[in-house]
């Protein structure tokens, strides 16, 4: 059997550049630094000019969020905390000061739910332009002049998101934008508990399959910070995924088969995430055959191959979703509103 | 008692152009034509020059739809029909084409059930500009390109909506503009059951108090159609309203005291809208004293002044709301898709 | 004129105690207390065998809170406070205990805006009785028993209210109940100003003309309190308690023609409400003619009889509702869970 | 490699009666009978004693519709023709008469998108209970005694989905039930494109990894029909039902390799759906090593031991789940409207 790997034409999509360079071995023409605050992570990631290249992502700043549960209160304010620490430190590598104007737009269908992040997170942003715009208006200092809309989807508006930015940014003239959208993740274990912040704007709907253009500083001619949570998942990632993690359970469990310590631990209860697969080729042959030696690119072209001939492969949301996006687009709204404006809990 | 009248400062607040009109003894510069669909009535308003001055109202066409009760199904037909009517009517006064684009613009806050019309509308308007801007696209003929977004309020996103629709306007370039708001109606006959569309076009808020810049051909520069329903009614005219029925009421009353036929009709039974008050001066004066003397906009004044300091001129909408703007925004919704598509309906 | 005045038929509808109370001068059988907590005020009203007779008002404890302004964070606080110490002081007055259980009912169409409150507050309601109904289950102490449900309209269920309500307390055995509704004003200062707590019960659908069976202690055999407030009023009300304010405010003008200081103060500030109305009878006439000299409830029934024939005795809402509805169902459901749960902000 | 198999622990979910006799070769214990109207197929399964035991599922009637796309017009209002069918079939065969009474119970979680199959329907649902209640009530023949109503989910009431059920239906003693909840489908072929229809009652949460007690004619005395539709799977499922399409699409691939059609068509239009596997146990060792040669229960059973301690088992449902519950919920309102009630669409 030989099946045609044509990455041109079914270009793994990945929205997250966590995982866009996790797929990479060796890296190149990128910094990166992480932060750990209790159970949340930071990952600062720049791409250089090589980088660029190499990564086929656009150079800037790239700051990921990782966390595990934000139903959880405590986590959820930690979480919050640590999105105020990487907006305001990506504000101020790009030099925006205190008084700058800013237009938040909030990309998606706030009538589908695993899509509604951007207008959700609107509803909860503190406006204040009309308050500036007042004649005689004296906005009390520590408040930033803000504007924030919800341009909805081309479907249901017939314009174009980038026409839609443009006009009213040619119009009210902010100094910079924040892009909020929902993305598409490329690995299960990123739905909904991710938050990625960059500096190199955003393609709407890039992440759900269509492409529309680019808004960010090249196309806006102002900083464009965009900001995006993986809420939805392909078909193709669950079960790649998955098939690396069986090897990795096949892996653990060979290496404590003679662990008496292990063995007294109920399967179900083995957490194998940590454990690096060390299985030879010929282990791997024998339990998956030539499947078990695939990388992971040709893993995911094959399993594109099957699903998408027969309509099933599904882009899927877990079924928690509604609660999971209320809790999200409250963390990203307040975090804003507290990055924004310096009254807000100083 | 005198009371001061100062009508620049507490101008009796009206958006239907039939009730500014009523309000004139003396009809000049306009011409009316009135007709009748069953139990639906369609009055024509044309307003010229000399119009413009004397009823301090923008010359130019106004349409207005009459109806009692929208719940019920055969009428709620009967409604859209005639709204189809009136609005094919008014584009082709202004040589409206079938090629050319249209942008549908709903004007109100969709989270406040009273103001959500404009919202509510454009959920069920067709868009078709996306597919028209489609490399190598075809659309069939008998679809116009049509666009539709809903602004929001200024209250939530911090611009203007002059703004907002100068700015998407500017960018893709309609031929004409369709703009729904809801309205304050000056009686309470007309709440819920009046839609007015005129070719002058509209001052978002303006119906609610706060006044913003006006939309129209003057200030756009493409033809504006503007259609509102009152959905909304000030204590002040509820009471003044309630007044002037009083004599009314009265009047009939007294007229048919001796005819035997009234007399056994139960007094909750009496419709005496149709019935001309024609109270002498000095039965109103023993009824309602100086009150029942008052010309409309000396009561209104004056109710004005009793309610306003004590604060209790509420701005009031009937508890049915909910379901009234569905069918209401259905109607209009489809009259427009019928209007704008020639291939709807044909 | 003379106007047939039949309150059995056409009996002014009021659903709030002290709106009851206020219509009579002379006050018997009853107990009455007021405590201000800064700008919030609890009226405490006791009415025994004797005055519920009087009032044709069921014998009982009536708790009536009135604020001004709930969209202030402050207020709201405020409010919230002196509702959980009215609830706790009526619950211990009915020797409610700490483990008692307790089943709430929030009533009305969640689909209606100003009927929405008893499923708003549902919402926010802490349960806990499946909790306790674990096997082996082991709740902290402080946490009481607590199941709630909204059980809808009868005309979108088809099932009487009371049957509803009467199944499952039949099934599930609370100790006692807490119902809450939306009610129908008698004057204008009231809406969306006041809550009613009562151990009385409950006439659903009765403060909005159609009247179904009563849910209390009597008909359901263990305590019910009852939570109201005020959300719609009608037209016979903002009429008749405008005429009233006429009356003030003319009296009140009168009283301060040659005082110099009054007349400075421009007449939209002149905040008359505490002014006791003292005009002549014969000056009444003058200015208001026999409409002057009527009492409350004439008064109103002349306003019905002339609203009613015709139709436009509309039952109204503010047109903020929706944002008023969310502060006033935020306040009780969380005076409501502080007062249930001992471990709640304790 | 040796992985424990326990079924008694990690029993393999399924609600739909097809997908659990598909995991049998050989039937016993069933009639079954196969209708086709247009792209939608009607399975009538009657399950007899000896199938209840062999097959672990209630004896009774199943029938299930099968269909690709309900948000087509055209199809979805042949998906509501068969459902209406297959109703009054069931309905018919327990002699349930024109006059009969009926209580329709939406269960699941309004709130929650891919839950909200049960309470959508019944806002749909016409009512007509409390018009055969009103003292002298002459409700046209045509139409039957219907009442309808959504308890809402144990997490959010404290109250046993049974209780409530149990409580209500002794209160209004309805002669029959009529019960409709969304279900988790164990195949992806099935999600959003099946309709079960059963005489044996439901298990609510069952579907979703709770177990509550049954609602079926043992526990409620009258006959209780339920309709359920998949809205969610796992992603075992997923992952399992995978790798089958993989050696399917091995299989296709390997017998059509020397056929130059098939070779000119591209890989991506290759529906090899209806290809019958045939892969020798050698070729599957090779392709897909000790995979290849699972039974699907083991295949399951494995899968799930891989995703299951890591946290990844997640429970999903396609991004466009808002749309198609939309059009689902409306095509079985509609057809059990029509099959209650005569005088609709007769």
């Amino acid at each position: 059997m030989k099946h045609e790997i044509n990455l041109e034409r079914y270009a793994v999509r990945t929205d997250l550049i966590v995982e866009t360079i996790a797929q990479y071995k060796d890296k190149k023409g990128i910094h990166m630094n992480t932060k750990q605050f209790d159970q949340v992570r930071l990952d600062e990631v720049e791409i250089d000019e090589e980088g660029e290249t190499y990564y086929n992502k656009k150079r800037g700043m790239y700051q990921t969020i990782t966390f595990e549960d934000v139903t959880d209160h405590t986590n959820r304010d930690k979480v919050q905390e640590v999105f105020s620490f990487a907006l305001k430190d990506l504000l101020s590598k790009h030099q925006i000061k205190e008084e700058d104007t800013c237009l938040i737009i909030g990309l998606g269908n706030g009538k589908s739910t695993p899509d509604a992040l951007g207008p959700k997170v609107i509803q909860s942003i503190l406006v204040t332009k009309h308050l500036f715009d007042l004649p005689g208006s004296n906005v009390s200092s520590g408040y930033r002049n803000v504007a924030a809309f919800a341009p909805g989807v081309t479907g249901t508006t017939g314009i174009e998101t980038k026409d839609f930015i443009l006009g009213i940014t040619e119009k009210i003239k902010p100094q910079f934008l924040i892009v909020i959208d929902a993305l598409a993740a490329s690995s299960i274990d990123r739905v909904n508990k991710t938050i990625q912040m960059t500096d190199t704007g955003v393609h709407p709907g890039s992440g759900i399959g269509n492409s529309r253009t680019e808004i960010s500083q090249d196309t806006i001619g102002i900083p464009v910070f965009a900001i995006g949570i993986p809420t939805v998942v392909d078909a193709v990632t669950i079960v790649s995924d998955t098939i690396f993690y069986m090897l990795k359970h096949f892996s653990y469990n060979k290496e404590n088969i003679k662990n008496y310590k292990t063995k007294l631990i109920p399967i179900m209860n083995r957490n194998y995430l940590d454990h690096e697969e060390n299985l030879s080729d010929k282990d791997k042959m024998k339990l998956m055959g030539l499947l078990g030696n695939l990388s992971e690119e040709e893993l995911k072209t094959l399993v594109f191959e099957v699903l998408t001939p027969i309509g099933y492969n599904l882009m899927v949301t877990p079924k928690e979703i509604d609660f999971l996006l209320d809790q999200l687009s409250h963390v990203v709204a307040k975090g804003i509103n507290e990055t924004l404006h310096r009254q807000i809990n100083s």
